[in-house]
């Protein structure tokens, strides 16, 4: 293997999210790709086609993660593994998750036209449902691949409709797979994710790399607000327990909550609400809506929540309302390996592009991975730092710096090329980092 | 005619109710009967057939308003119409309108056993969409009746899902009638509407009967918040435009204006809200919601209105959203006929039921026949007010007595029995009486 620059392609990889922004069940520039939904099983059959023509081998597992392999000169190995996820939050747009897969594709295609003969096996992994959109999980598919998520939690899983998670995964033709045989074994080497930031740092400081050291520590939280539903017109105010006013002054409590006690590096969000009866001229009975929290610090996001949870608390007392708190997860935060991070900066500066140290806010599949092997993330500048909106935005050369370190780096960990540095060389085989 | 008791039977009544409420998109005990959704289409063909077995005549307008007609020894005259709506908003109860229209039902039947031949002829109204459920417009079928929809204003009407009213209403059956041939003429000699109270005040003093004088006046406003949405996340808390937090402010502010700036008359309420992009972990681009606020007082509810308007644009401003307002309707109040309202009390009176004078908090058909001609309401208990709502309940003594007073009054306006008191007979033939 040689070092010369591979022949990486933007304008394939800008024409492949294109394509896969058609898959969406709301119009352009918006992109709409929930889970088991109609375009999202488009899309997967879609993007299986595009393995198959590279001759990659094509397996699901039993939540619907997708796994493309090149197998490897030793295919005993623990294999390398790359990739991210293609569902999309409602009204969001088409570079969120979709640059980690479409680049891996691209990544891979060059590796191979370049003559590489990997030692390890190489993994585009498309993870099922990162997005929360339908059931209130983030992560499932990752969740789930790590033992995050036991069967048993799988199989009583409904959405808003009442549909079943199972239901959904044998309509997508998953039936014969079962949910006891999830857990990823054997480990991966190592699995990195390129995937835009999210955030405004990378533009801000004009680099084109960011090296992710650590992953923040979300939370999420369901709360419901049972009152007395009424009509609009006959139930005096002072007679009322009005549970959409009760969130009302929930949702307020909580931005102010992650204001006053955390930092910066805090931020608290309500970003859905369900009312009952949920009519013009109904006093709203009950309202529920879902708490995402985040920080990099566990300790002052543990303080916040709790903070929260008091302030809703006495609310609800004041207003005679119940009130339910269920935490759906609050996952520890993540810590990559020091090693790949090491060798991502290395590409990049072989490649000749800047690239900073940095941690990610945002929540990726990684996080679990982190759980089985080592990990680490590179991130891409994105306009403006706009994410989950139709605004979001990389350029097709962004995303291609983004690609030539992730070849850069793969063609390293599968045991060809350029050696690792001996300081990181200790990376492979894996080590489980969770923390 | 003799004066003798009608052999009203409150269980027939019970009986027809239960079935109505099978009609139903959500389980019992709720009812949920949204205007031209398969349960409401069922519903009218189940309700039409009980009409013809009676041997009414029974006929469509362009909108979905039913007429039962018993056409009368003199049909040139002007009728007397009684009726209500089948309409139930989301996961409501079995009494709201339906009272009105199987009450009337009922009431016909036992005119027509008991050998009444009327002068003018008796018409039941089942009006379309009392409930604002689809199109966020309460009343749709009588402000159409009564020249307060024009056919242009129905022609552009969409619910949230983007389905036209035009094409729901020709999946009804209803595509041979015009439009614009729609208000009611001839004008009704009297209009009566039997209806629960929706409040507190009959059970409270242990009235069986009320005779409405007034329908407070209802005013619907539309608003949205528009922000910018993100990812919940990289969005800062200090960059955020936040759709949803601004909304709840202005939830909280709706309600303070009314307690602060009205009397115990004055009620505002939000009880439905759309976001957007609405997932868990995407802060809210924009919001919207209805505000219906109601006062017996138009004057003060313009004030309230005002507040409230200047209290949204002034969270707007702080928060950097931008606010639309719009006036959905803004109804003036309806009197009752004083010879109409004689004519219930003194029905009452003679059957040996108790009776009051009061007004109507909730909205009904009747404040658009008030444009058109007299109107009164007979109210009937409801236990401990409540209403919209599964807990919803009349008991059948309580409904039968309203149904008696329904019966007598109807067959001393149709001609027959007992002439109106000399001070009462001017309220026929119709007085327009909008205020």
């Amino acid at each position: 293997m040689d070092q010369a620059p591979l022949p990486i392609r933007s304008e394939r990889i800008v024409e492949h999210l294109a394509k896969l922004a058609t898959f969406s069940s709301s119009p352009p520039p918006e992109v709409t790709r929930v889970l088991f939904s109609a375009p999202d099983l488009a899309a997967r059959e879609w993007l299986q086609a595009r393995f198959v023509e590279e001759g990659l081998t094509v397996r699901h597992d039993a939540v619907g993660n997708l796994f493309a392999r090149w197998i490897g000169e030793d295919p005993e190995l623990p294999a390398v593994a790359t990739g991210s996820h293609i569902d999309a939050v409602p009204h969001s747009g088409r570079f969120d998750g979709t640059v980690g897969v479409l680049g891996a594709l691209e990544a891979f295609r060059v590796l191979r036209e370049s003559g590489l003969n990997p030692k390890r096996s190489l993994e585009i992994v498309v993870f099922t449902a990162e997005e929360p959109t339908r059931f209130g999980i983030s992560c499932l598919g990752s969740r789930a691949l790590t033992g995050k998520l036991a069967p048993q939690d799988l199989e009583v899983l409904r959405d808003e409709a009442g549909v079943s998670f199972d239901s959904l995964r044998v309509g997508a033709g998953l039936a014969h797979l079962p949910l006891d045989a999830l857990v990823l074994s054997p480990r991966y080497a190592a699995f990195l994710e390129l995937h835009i930031e999210q955030g405004p740092l990378l533009e801000r400081e004009g680099a084109a790399i960011g090296a992710v050291e650590a992953i923040a520590a979300p939370a999420a939280y369901r709360v419901r607000w049972q009152g007395a539903a009424g009509h609009a017109g006959t139930m005096l105010m002072s007679d009322r327990r009005d549970a959409l006013a009760g969130a009302a002054e929930g949702i307020l409590a909580i931005e102010r909550a992650a204001v006053e006690w955390g930092t910066i590096d805090t931020v608290a969000t309500v970003g859905q609400i369900a009312v009952l009866p949920g009519a013009l001229n109904a006093v709203a009975g009950s309202a529920s809506f879902g708490i995402d929290l985040r920080d990099i610090d566990l300790k002052r996001r543990e303080a916040v929540s709790i903070q929260i949870r008091e302030a809703l608390e006495r609310i609800a007392r004041r207003r005679s309302l119940e009130l339910t708190w269920e935490v759906v997860y609050e996952d520890p935060p993540a810590s990559c390996d020091p090693g790949l991070v090491a060798q991502i900066l290395e590409s990049a500066d072989r490649l000749g592009f800047g690239a900073m140290r940095m941690i990610s806010r945002a929540y990726h599949d990684s996080l679990f991975l982190a759980l089985r092997c080592p990990i680490a993330m590179i991130f891409i500048p994105c306009r403006d730092g706009r994410s989950h909106c139709p605004e979001e935005y990389s350029s097709p050369s962004q995303i291609e710096a983004g690609v030539r370190v992730l070849a850069d780096c793969l063609r390293v960990l599968a045991g060809y090329g350029k050696s690792p540095d001996p300081a990181t060389a200790t990376v492979l085989p894996g080590r489980v980092r969770p923390r």
